[in-house]
């Protein structure tokens, strides 16, 4: 019995295309699903909002836009005119969450506030066609591993502050317990949230030391790492946010497994590690 | 010319003794060493002291005590102990810094908050022994990639926090760039730091991904990474603190270059991306 509020983001199973992400999901039971553009723009978009509507899964996010850094010039404008189709391509799913990684120092510099700057900006140019699709560009900050490499914003306060300035309704947080759980601030952080009502997404996976190879794929099954994810899952339920919880994995050897096997691994571990802390639904 | 406030810190050339470590900063001109205890108890404290007064070299630093986040028992004694010898050694060279990396989760453990007060605790406990030596902990906020394992304290800020009901010639704080650049307080934490009076050590060494293979070696030569080390550096410098900057450098490569090589390089690279945001001597 899969969780109610559970949602599996889709590239905890990356090597499974629209399809079978959704048949693996339906058939586990599950009521929820993130999704990535990749798998959903390989199929295109009308065909992809057809066939998650025939599975009858919810859309928790979609995932991810941003990467907005650069300074002025060619390559920004794409990046802003990309993350305008994914806000269509979002609210094409009836979905009201597009996860931003917010991008981190632009080739050759080493100036983090100016990197920090340009999300800020590049969020002013958003809002206006966030606001219309009816989506949440939730920023989403990553650990400070990537801090110089995907994401300049590290820690749930600075996303905050990024997004105090906009209407909430177009410029949220993404809360993701492996970026954060470190942080001493992480549960004032989250009350914070709650409180201007910027909670836009939910993901736990687990954390743990040694890292892989790979840092980016270091995110593994809840209960396999050190993350106590009761206080952070206590925190986000006490805001009254009441979105799908998803789990997002990324690491080979999840990769590596069949799709079924994780897609029950996965509510396994939620129902264990995350679920006893949420209110009944 | 080696800048005149530049201190290495001896474990950026890993493989030299004391002897060879001592004869290496002072034939490249060097006023200033931060030793390690491990080759400094490998001839024992009282030779060591002699070798260093004879060289004439500055201690800039005693790397380093801590690793007490462990609950009550035999373990956390032997520690305690251990960083009250530490506190007499560092005394021994006439030295006022003894650097401290606190420790991350214990065993089975995933209680952050619980280390965290334990690191207050065993604070607590060495106060009057820092004090009586003359010698400064000086609590070192690792990047938040060595939280869970090395270092429960992650940011400047909590580093402050965690000194705070303490005398400041007791307890302060190291500011190491590398492990702290990536925070978008660190320039106002740099300069709450100065105003309380905590800081005790500033060292360099530059950032850059990918990560080596052990996240533990991915320290670099100022320079070869993508830390600004003008801001962090006048920041500091603006706080009115003159101690010898460390460069501390851990990195496989590094290692393996000659020790000669490495001190030219260290004060080569410091000469180009420190001491110009630091004011004249």
């Amino acid at each position: 019995m899969v969780s109610p509020i559970l949602s599996m983001n889709q590239a905890t199973i990356k090597h499974a295309d629209l399809r079978q992400t959704l048949n693996t999901l339906t058939q586990a039971g599950y009521g929820s699903v993130g999704l990535w553009r990749e798998p959903v723009e390989a199929v295109g978009v009308p065909a992809a909002v057809r066939m998650v509507a025939n599975s009858g899964l919810r859309v928790s996010s979609m995932c991810r836009g941003g990467f907005f850094t650069m300074p002025e010039g060619p390559e920004r404008r794409a990046s802003i005119d990309d993350n305008r189709k994914l806000i269509e391509e979002t609210a094409a799913f009836g979905c009201k969450t597009l996860v931003l990684v917010v991008g981190g120092l632009p080739q050759g510099s080493k100036d983090l506030a100016g990197a920090r700057t340009r999300v800020s900006e590049a969020l002013a140019e958003l809002e206006d066609d966030a606001l219309a699709a009816g989506v949440t560009l939730a920023i989403e900050p990553l650990h400070p591993m990537y801090c110089t490499d995907r994401a300049c914003v590290s820690t749930l306060a600075e996303a905050l502050d990024i997004a105090a300035p906009f209407d909430p309704k177009a410029v949220g947080v993404t809360v993701d317990t492996f970026h954060i759980f470190w942080d001493p601030d992480v549960l004032r952080s989250i009350t914070r949230a709650g409180r201007e009502g910027r909670i836009a997404a939910y993901q736990v996976c687990d954390y743990r030391t040694p890292l892989e190879a790979d840092p980016l794929l270091s995110r593994h099954y809840p209960g396999e790492g050190v993350i106590d994810f009761k206080p952070l899952t206590e925190a986000v339920a006490a805001t009254g946010w009441r979105g799908d919880i998803e789990c997002e994995i990324f690491n080979q050897a999840v990769w590596d497994t069949p799709f079924d096997e994780v897609a029950r691994r996965v509510a396994d571990t939620f129902d264990t590690y995350v679920a006893p802390y949420w209110p009944a639904c």
